[in-house]
């Protein structure tokens, strides 16, 4: 019975959030569950209504942004799909851990060393690399030898000051041939090694949502974030001062919205229907 | 003029400790540090006196193990070494982690995948290792491919009961050519992938200690470690219901004798005075 009068709530507690959306110039969106559902070998299909909703922001005037946690293809690669699936967007609109780890290289003069794919290693080509002070970790598959790892080790301990950053936290994922092992357990290896903390580059971190916001040239408070992970996107953006709303597919579960941590701004059915008020919102 | 009287203290307290020797049936002898100062080219220098200590204890009837932590080398080219020195030892007598290991495998019907050094696959030999339930991890050096890390993960992911034994949890070490990560870094990674904690064997765990005492037949009242490490050799030794000696050799330092959770039931300066009043008390 209460589910039925759902939608009711929803759609108050929804009118009440719109009010609050004067002064956004930017919206932040997820990729894997908001435009699309990946998965399969077809390499997923678009969630109904976000081509256009899409478009419909960039039609609006507002900002811009698309902020995924991908690690295992390259920017290009990863915006080359979705260009397939239908969606109007490039390569520059994204930000990716790489390219965000770039960012936070150059703004603390940090000269890194690589411990990444071999396909990731073109997005680090602007920064200087010589005698390095920091070490940057990336899902480098097959570079993750004995011999890579004690490399990126030694030079780390032969820092005063260890700065390891790990694009991701990931433990796991699933291919083809099988499970394989993600940045994170890789990152942890090291942080035992060396006994300090890796820095952590992508959602849920404050300075990968800080660098699409930069990126945007848009204050935390004037932009909105739309994610289907009640903890890494919406949990993730409130932490960074941005208001954030979930959707409710991908991997949205209901008891996202009882979430004893985190609280959306807003809950939406999908990412047209947000776009849709966020729109609407701002021509009034 | 505190330090002047110390002898005299120390004596006492020796004396008193002395008195609760009765029942002793066995001794148990770290070996780095307490037979032999390692360290350099040359592979080590006898502790002066440990050598005819050794022999001292094998002529008296005590049960004699030697319990090392010792994995980058096989149990067999340890003890070489160490006769290359001259103490009177042998393979049989000696607790390394890996044969460690394989009583515990034998002990709960474990399977083992292993994740070891070339040199090291050989102890495992008596073991089944098909269709295999738990996963061991080693110092496998060069066997640490992102490919070999990998099989282990899905080996443990797919256990309903992910039983990762580690044959130590050191960081990394020394060698000609550089620091090199040592297992416990790998053991860090495995237990992030699969959320799971390893079982180290090795001091100061106390199956370690126990299988040595399984291998002299002596139960833990009835023996006395004697080791130079407060913390994984009197330490463990004590908590497995051991007494436990510590020699002033090896990484001993004064202040050990003031450890804020560890306190030995005796000090000694060296294996062969610990040994001269063990033997002395056996014959009273």
């Amino acid at each position: 019975m209460h589910q039925l009068r759902a939608p009711g709530r929803a759609a108050r507690a929804m009118a009440e959030w719109a009010k609050q959306l004067a002064g956004t110039k930017g919206v932040v969106l997820d990729i894997s569950g908001v435009l699309y559902d990946g998965g399969g070998e077809g390499g997923g299909v678009p969630i109904p209504g976000s081509i256009q909703a899409v478009e419909k922001i960039k039609a609006s005037g507002l900002k811009l942004r698309f902020c995924t946690n991908e690690t295992q293809a390259t920017r290009g690669k990863f915006v080359e799909k979705l260009q397939r699936l239908g969606f109007n967007i490039s390569v520059n609109e994204v930000t990716a851990p790489a390219p965000a780890a770039c960012r936070v290289l150059r703004e603390r003069n940090l000269r890194p060393h690589l411990l990444v794919h071999d396909d990731l290693v073109p997005e680090f080509d602007q920064l200087d690399k010589a005698n390095p002070n920091c070490v940057v970790i990336g899902d480098a598959a097959d570079n993750f030898s004995y011999k890579n790892l004690n490399e990126a080790f030694r030079v780390l301990i032969g820092l005063e000051n260890p700065i390891l950053i790990s694009l991701g936290r990931g433990r796991y994922y699933k291919e083809t041939d099988g499970l394989k092992l993600d940045v994170g357990v890789y990152m942890k290896a090291l942080e035992y090694a060396c006994d300090i903390q890796a820095e952590v580059v992508g959602k849920p971190a404050k300075m990968f949502f800080q660098s699409a916001l930069a990126e945007m040239e848009v204050e935390p408070q004037q932009a909105i974030m739309i994610g289907d992970d009640i903890v890494n996107d919406v949990g993730g953006a409130q932490q960074c001062g941005m208001r954030a709303l979930q959707v409710r597919t991908g991997k949205y579960r209901p008891c996202d919205e009882q979430h004893p941590e985190v609280k959306a701004d807003g809950y939406v059915n999908n990412l047209a229907e947000a776009v849709d008020i966020i729109v609407k919102q701002l021509h009034k």
